[in-house]
Order: structure tokens, then sequence, then C-alpha cells
């Protein structure tokens, strides 16, 4: 009896299948059609179209964040791959990396260099496109050879999960069929994150403990490529079995239970909320987890912790004051951090209860009527989060806006603060919306989103509908892209939108009416007292339905934050200048 | 007295200004913002905010097709250019170049490779995405060097007329206040293509003239890089001096006028009416100009017509018999012959007059009643069209219908056969009306679309309103992905789209309403009797107000030459694959 075999496209899938994904993304094309068949051959997986390309890469990217695991997209040839690149490479600057499955033409037709629909000139290379997409992707798969497929589906897939970086893997469209060892599938894939070295990780491991030991004003900072890379939860160990201050960083936002009496803010450089810079940079110990120094995640590259108070444990190295560890993974290391402290507590002298007060956020303006302001309208929302929402805000406004608010436990949020590419959210909720599904999590969805976003990726609000998904929706509606107005030109015409659209007409637009049979709200609101009645209004609040609120604010009004960042930006800008 | 001296973003827009054009489409970014500013000082200059970069970049697309020279695209670094990609590649592979500005952060933050937003990673090299778009254009000008800027600018816009392929110019920020001589403002750019090699032109005319002579049934193949590279009036010269039977192709309609005796159909290999490819291969002299050989434009590589009757006159190659000239230029080519026909009619026995009756389109179905059928549909939105209009035709059955169809004089077509990006009409049509409205050309606007292309790109339906343009727009709604069920599983799942929107509502909501004052009709049509209600109305043919039809086919009806597209390249598909 021969051996069984599989064809390649079950065996991709099954893979994928084995990650714990059940919904497949993307948009199909003629190079793809014959893959996507082998999803309908896979039980407990699904296809999810998506509008185009770029909004699926951004579901994918939303899907990674709250599964954990990575999304997975479906392309075809050129035009597809080629409208996914602004959004897997957002994927990869922010490390939420996808599994980008690009369907091809055979390679019967490759070989030949055939002048294909999707191609650009004659005698072309059809894998210039595969050349184009190198620097946003951690390694790729090119199917071209039998004996070596399924080896390289493995690695590929491997490598995405370990790196939280996108992947790319190139199917022309005749391997699909070809048969590869279905043995092989009995043998699940190595998914574990470990370093080469476990002496080096000890040796990190004890020094942090001694310096944890003799420290006498420890704080943990904790970033968000330690949510990325999977240590969320030990992050939240760590910080409750130690009891020091702990703080996020504007893209971490919520890492830490925010209603917890060790929580004490959201650290940003010199953008940050009284007492929280000084917290940190007083401390003589900062244990850093998982920091992504980006422009807009330090005020303005403002933060200033000494050295020689740092432990900072990344995914591509490990420091302990001067001492540098390139290519060392922080998981490990946690681990057998928590674990040490949880063996002798007493030894570090844990739990260290705070003994001052905790840094509050400021009310910043405690608004009871009249036009709706930005100091207002953040920790206004705020107070509107429940437990185990899902919580996604758009780059502009609100992303600058957000972190005045103080989240109740277990928000997850999503915002793009690094890659910064507007209209994300509007996709990223989509596939955010599927993996709750899959992690059958209960909590609400809330998209906050400014218009000028909107209007680059709205067509995907037709997806939400399409599938059931019943978010709450804000669109911030305050007369064109004000983030850009607070940078240059406020009153340039190239800063303004369309005014013209009526979003209380959208969700009607797309789908959600009496014909279908979808139920939805859709109100808009000028003033405090209005916005104050939809949020109090339990309906609107339940998430039964799909729900919009239009919230209307003055062109020129901006988040304190985001003047601030733009003030410190443009006097380094200067400086750099006159060097 | 020192120098006249102008800034660098006044001196980009000056070129650009003196190409003739009057609008700059893009978004802005706030690495573009400060160059953006310059576009206010040039007289005669216009901004045209785009909802996003891909459909920007379509729309400068559509803006060369219509304006014959380039449109200009202004993204943003990293997630503006991106997002651009799919949509300069396809104006690389059908020749409708752009000059695709991308903004950048200033010369020094670039040095320190700076973690600045929109970046990938740390120390990161801030030209990657430009080394990423180095497949889709001509050639680039990256503004590093005070000392070369201007010389760079220029080179660049000559090399994007010349070569009709996109040319890409990144401006650092800070660049845009770089002081430049001024005068060479007063040296207009050299425009004009020409081959190195005067003799070689005389050379290949006079091959032509000599087969011209002899020739006793010769014909004319006009195809689309004849139109896109200039040809279109010298085509049309060509055609009325000769009167030799005259084709044009699936990418090239309506190059020869389709009313006039000596136009005899349009050829596409196997997947002609009846007559047509007999016409042609049977022909002693084919003047093959501005070929495009790829499978939707030659019914699937099955154009035949031999060397030894073939003349192909190309943008980059030309061809008399078996005698190839590489590198040379049909234009001054044709130039020389027409002219050389002119001077001496006489010698070629010019004009001959087609003896035959003409090779007539069959009527394919004339229906009069009941649901309304692919094969009757296109050849009706045929004699809807009148006199100059300009129509875009969307990837799918309409563009695969449309070729039934016979054009009024001077349509023009726009649709995109080659690079077959759905959703392309969308984007391309704002671009066409924008440069339409430079020309002060009267015809009417007609946009074709498929509900699944639309749904990729229907945002920018809401730039038709904000600008005040008035196409007419039929929306095909059969339930999803038609040309994707006409190639591969017509019954699965992920050939859907949503069936929820609903566009009679579309126009309202990007804002054609009564509060905005904006006037606009949606209709619907589910039989031929309301339909051609439609299409009789004198209001909705007027085009004095934005309109919408909407037409509802059955899922599985597809046009002829789809389904014979289809299933030549299935066959060799299993040909290649048997091999």
């Amino acid at each position: 009896m021969s051996a069984p075999t599989i064809c390649m496209g079950q065996y991709l899938f099954q893979r994928i299948k084995q990650l714990g994904t059940e919904h497949i993304l993307g948009v199909p094309g003629d190079f793809n059609l014959a893959l996507l068949d082998e999803i309908y051959n896979v039980s407990g997986l699904k296809w999810m179209g998506c509008c185009n390309e770029l909004n699926g890469a951004y579901a994918a990217d939303g899907y990674t964040r709250i599964k954990g695991s990575p999304g997975v997209l479906v392309t075809t040839y050129a035009v597809g791959e080629l409208s996914a690149m602004n959004g897997v490479g957002g994927a990869y600057a922010e490390h939420a990396g996808m599994i980008h499955i690009v369907g091809m033409p055979s390679r019967s037709l490759q070989k030949t260099r055939a002048m294909l629909h999707h191609t650009m000139k004659a005698n072309m290379d059809h894998a210039t496109y595969i050349h184009m997409a190198a620097p946003i992707r951690e390694t790729h798969a090119y199917l071209m050879d039998d004996t070596t497929m399924a080896e390289e589906i493995d690695r590929t897939i491997v490598a995405c999960v370990r790196s939280r970086l996108p992947v790319y893997i190139y199917v022309p469209a005749d391997t699909v069929s070809v048969q590869l060892d279905a043995k092989r599938l009995e043998t699940p894939l190595d998914l574990t994150v470990r370093n080469q070295d476990g002496t080096t990780e000890d040796e990190i491991v004890s020094s942090i403990l001694s310096l944890v030991e003799k420290a006498s004003t420890p704080v943990i900072l904790a970033d968000v490529l330690a949510v990325r890379h999977g240590g969320q939860e030990l992050t939240r160990e760590l910080a409750e079995l130690t009891q020091f201050p702990s703080y996020s960083t504007p893209l971490s936002k919520g890492v830490i239970d925010e209603t917890l009496p060790y929580y004490n803010g959201l650290y940003n450089g010199k953008v940050s909320f009284p007492g929280v810079a000084e917290g940190i940079e007083n401390s003589d110990l900062v244990l850093n987890l998982g920091p992504l120094l980006s422009d807009s995640n330090t005020g303005g590259f403002t933060r200033d912790i000494k050295d020689d108070h740092l432990v900072l444990l990344g995914h591509d190295a490990c420091q302990v004051k001067d001492q540098k560890f390139d290519g060392v993974h922080f998981l490990p290391i946690l681990k057998k951090l928590v674990a040490a402290l949880k063996a002798n507590p007493k030894k570090y002298n844990l739990p260290r209860p705070q003994q001052a007060p905790r840094t509050e956020a400021p009310v910043l303006n405690d608004l009871k009527s009249g036009q709706i302001q930005q100091s207002y309208v953040w920790q206004r929302l705020g107070r509107f989060l429940r437990k185990d929402d899902i919580l996604l805000v758009e780059s502009g406004t609100a992303q600058f806006g957000m972190p005045d608010a103080t989240f109740p436990p277990n928000v997850k949020f999503i915002t793009q603060t690094f890659w910064s590419s507007i209209g994300y959210t509007v996709g990223a909720c989509f596939g955010a919306m599927i993996a709750a599904k899959e992690l059958k999590d209960g909590g609400r969805v809330v998209l906050i989103v400014g218009e000028g976003s909107l209007q680059m990726t709205v067509q995907e609000i037709g997806s939400y509908i399409r599938y059931g998904f019943k978010p709450i929706i804000f669109v911030i509606n305050n007369n064109g892209y004000a983030i850009e107005r607070a940078i240059h030109g406020p009153q340039q015409g190239y800063n303004d939108v369309s005014m013209m659209w009526d979003y209380q007409k959208m969700l009607g637009f797309f789908g959600a009416r009496e014909d279908t049979g979808v139920q939805a709200k859709s109100r808009a609101t000028k003033t405090v007292e209005e916005l104050e009645a939809v949020l109090n209004d339990a309906d609107f609040a339940s998430g039964n339905s799909i729900q919009l609120c239009e919230i209307f604010m003055d062109t020129f009004d901006y988040p304190w934050r985001l003047t601030e960042q733009v003030a410190i930006g443009q006097a380094r800008a200067k400086r750099e200048a006159e060097k």
C-alpha cells in the first residue's frame, strides 16, 4: 500500500487550521480560485471575502492582534498582492504579522513568461512582484518544487508565528493539486519561541533578579511588543506579583489593568500626564518590556531613561544596564523571571505595594453642555467602555486623544500609532471581530474613526453588516484631516475632505435596513447633551445591533497631546536643520 | 544683482504646469504638506483630493488617458506610496504613466535613520520604499542634492512624457524650500519623441511604402499603444488616407471611427465576430500599429498573422516582415509614412475604397422584453452612446461584453483589459473627468461597472459629487464576481460579494441630496422594458446631473467572448500541463 497523500492546497490549509484559525480573509482572483476551493475541503475553515485587498490586509492585522496567532490573507497575482502592500507593511512595523498567500500563474505559464493579464510587459519575470515585497516580510516560500513544498510551507508558518512578522507563500495555480505526504501533518509544528542559549537566559535573569532585590524604586514599563510577542499574560503576572508601579505607552495602553492600585499611567516622554515621566525617570530600576521606540510612542523621542537604571527586554535584543544581548528574545526570560520571583517572593521583598498614592489622570474638562470639545470627549468615551471591550482607535485626533482616558479592565486596544496609516481601523475592526468570534469573546467592539480616515476604507463597513457583526461605531466629524491641520496648513484646502457625505445614511446604504432585516441605529451629536444622551442610552450601549454615533467637533480643536507632540517634532526639525 | 531663484517646490509645479496640467491629484500626509503649499503658489494649478491613494493612482491613470499628457499624483512616505502601488503598476502595464511625487522625511531625519512613524523598524533606511517601486516606473529622481535637483526633475518629467510610463519624484520635506535657478524655467522641456537614427526611420518607411504599393489586400490593425503613445490622430489620418480595411482590438476599441465604411471590426484572434479574423489573417499586408499582445487582447494568444505579411510599428521596436528594428519608436515613422502617402497618393493608388461590403457586427439578441441578458445589453448600451462620449468600462463582464457594441464617432474608451485590476474604472473616471474639464471636452462621461468592482473603490463616487462632476453610472448587479464564476467555481461562496448594499441609496449617501443642492437620479432595472425606459429618457441621457442606473442580470449569464476566452485559456493550460 502506498503512503497516504494530500494535495498541497489542503496541506496548506490543514497547517493553518492547526494554528486554531477558523477564517481565511481575502479577495478572489483567477490565479487563486483553485486554491480557494481547498478551504471548503478543510472542516472548520471558512472564507471571509473582503471588499478589497488593502482592507483585507488591515483585517488580517486586526485578527492577529486579537487572536494572538497570525491572520491569513489570500490575494491574487499582481493586482491583489500590490494592493495589500501598505497593510502588510503596517503589520510588519507593528509586529502583527499575517500569512499572506498569493495565487500565481501556473509554473508552465511562468516558464514561458507569457504576457498574461496582471503582468506588466512581454517576457516579464512573473516573480517581479515577489521581489517587491521583500522588505515587508520576514521570509517567504515560492512553491516551485514539488519535493520541498511541504517543508517550505511549514518553515514559513513557523517563522510567522515566532517572529510575529508577515510572511508570504506564493502558490502557482497548478501546485494546488500536487500530492504531498499526508503523514507529515501528524507532526505538529514547533511554534515555541526559544533562544539558542539557555545559559545566556539564566545570566540575564540572575542579573535582573539581583537588581530587583537591590532596587528601592523599581517600576515596570510595559510596551506594545510585549503584547504582540505573546507576553501579555506574563507581563500582568509580573506586575501583580511585584506590585511595582506599572506604566503603559501610547501603543500598549491597556496592557496593565488601569483600575489597579499599581497602575500609574501612560508614559510618552514629555507628552505625559503630570507625575508619570517623573515616576519612571526617577526610578532606579525600569523594567521595560517589549519597547517600540518610535516618535509618537516616545513623545517625539523625549523619553529619558538612563541606561544605568534600565532593563530592556525586547524581541530581538535584551539589555541589562549597559550590557547588551543581541538576538535574545524576552519571552523565555520573562517566563524564568516570573517563575523565580514566584518561587521566592520573600527574598525579593514581594509584593511591594506602592506607599504613595498612585499617579492619577487629571480630569481635563468636565464639560456639561454646549459644543463637544476634544479635551472632554476622550475621557468621556473612556468612561463609556466596559470590561473586555475591544477598542479600535484610528490614527489622527482619536489616537492622540484616547491616552487621556482611563480604561476598565482588560480592554483590548488596537491602534496603529507607529505605522499610522489612516483608514486602518475600519479594516482591522473586521478582522478583530472575526478573531473575537473565534475566541467566543463576549466583549463589545467599539470603533472610533475620523471621517477622513473612514473615507479611505469605508466599504468594509459593508462586510461588518454582511457577516452579521454589531460594532459600535463613533465617527469624529470635524471637517477634514485634523491631525494634518495640527501639523501644517490648518487652513489649506488640501486638508479638507468631502463634507457632503451623510454618515447617518451609511449603515442603510451598506445593508442595515428593513428589507434586509438588519437592525441599526445612527445618530448625530453636536452638543455634550446630545452625546451624553446617546452614551447613556442602554440600547446604544448594549451592542445588540450595529450602531453609529457621529460626533461633531470644531475644525481647529486638537487634543493637547497632538499639539505638544507636533511642537516637539518641529523644534527637533529646526535643531536638525541648523546643524 | 544675483540671479533670480525659485524654490524647488514651485519649480517642480511650474514644470508640471508647463505640460498644460491644471490639476494635481493626491492625498495629503505630514511629509508632503509643505510641498502641497506650493501648488497654491502656481497660478492655474489646483489640488484635487482623493479618498485614498489607490484611487488617486487610478485617477491619475484615467487623466493621462484622456489628456494625453501625464497625470500627477502626490502621496506621502510609506503608507501613501505603498497604497498606490497597484494603480501605478497598472499605469505601467498599459502605458498610462503618471508623475508620482512622494513626500519624504527631511534629509537630516533620513541621515539619522530616525524611527519616525510610517517607518518599519529602528535604524531603517528610509529609501527602502524607493527600491520597492523600481519595477513599476521608468525612472525616478530622489532629490537629495541641491545642485542636481532641477535637472533631475526635468529629466524625470521628460522621461515620463516620452515613455508614457510612470516616473517617481521623491521629495524630502526640507528640499521644498531649496532655491533653484529660476531662469531655467524659461527653456521649455524637450518632450519630442525621436529616434537616434533618422536613416533607419527612412529605411523602414521606404520598405513599408514599397509593401503598400504592391499589396493587394492591405489592412490596418490599430492597437492601443498607438493611442497611448500619441499616435491616435496619425492613425486616423492613415486610415482615412488609405481607406484600407481598418480594425481595432479589445483595448483600442474606438481608435477608428466605427461608423466609417472602412472600419471592419474588433480583432481578438479567435474571439472575434465572423469575418474579422479572416479579413486580417488573409491579408497580404497588415499594418499593425502599437500592438499590445496580452492574453485578453489577442483572444488568448490566438491571433494568427504571418510575419511575412506583417508590418509592426511599436513604441520600443518596429518590424517589417522578418526584419526587426529594436529600440525604434513608431511615432516619427508613422509621421513620415503619412506624409509620404499624402504627398503622392496616386503612386500608392490611394485611397482604395473597400469593394466588398464591410464586415458588420451581427445583432446578437434583439431582446424586446423580459429579463435583461448579457447578449442584449452591451449592444444596446452601445446605441445609448453619443459622439465624443468618454466611456469607462470595468474589468469583468462589462469589459468582455462591450466589444460587441458599435460606437458612434470619437468615443474615448477607457478599459484596463491587460492589467485588469477590478475597481480601476471608479478611480479612473474621476481623473478622466478632470482631464475632460481641462480640455473643455463637452462629451458625456459614462461609467459601466460591476457591483463587485464598485465595492473595491466606491468612495471615489464621493469625489465626483464633491467636485461637481455628473457622470452617468451603470452598475451591473449580478450577484458577485461573474468573471471569476465564468473562470472557476461558479457556485463557490468566494465568488459572492455582499448583496446587501442598496445602490439606489449610494449617490445620496455620498452627497447628492436636497440639503446639499446636488441633483441626482437613481434607478433600478430588472427587465428590458425598464432599462429601455431609462435609456430613452431624455433627462437621463442628457448628462445634466449625476445619474445611476442599476442593471440586474442573472448570476450565471456571461458574455460569449468571456466564455470563449476562458475555454481557450483552459485548453492552453491543459496542453501546457501535458508537456
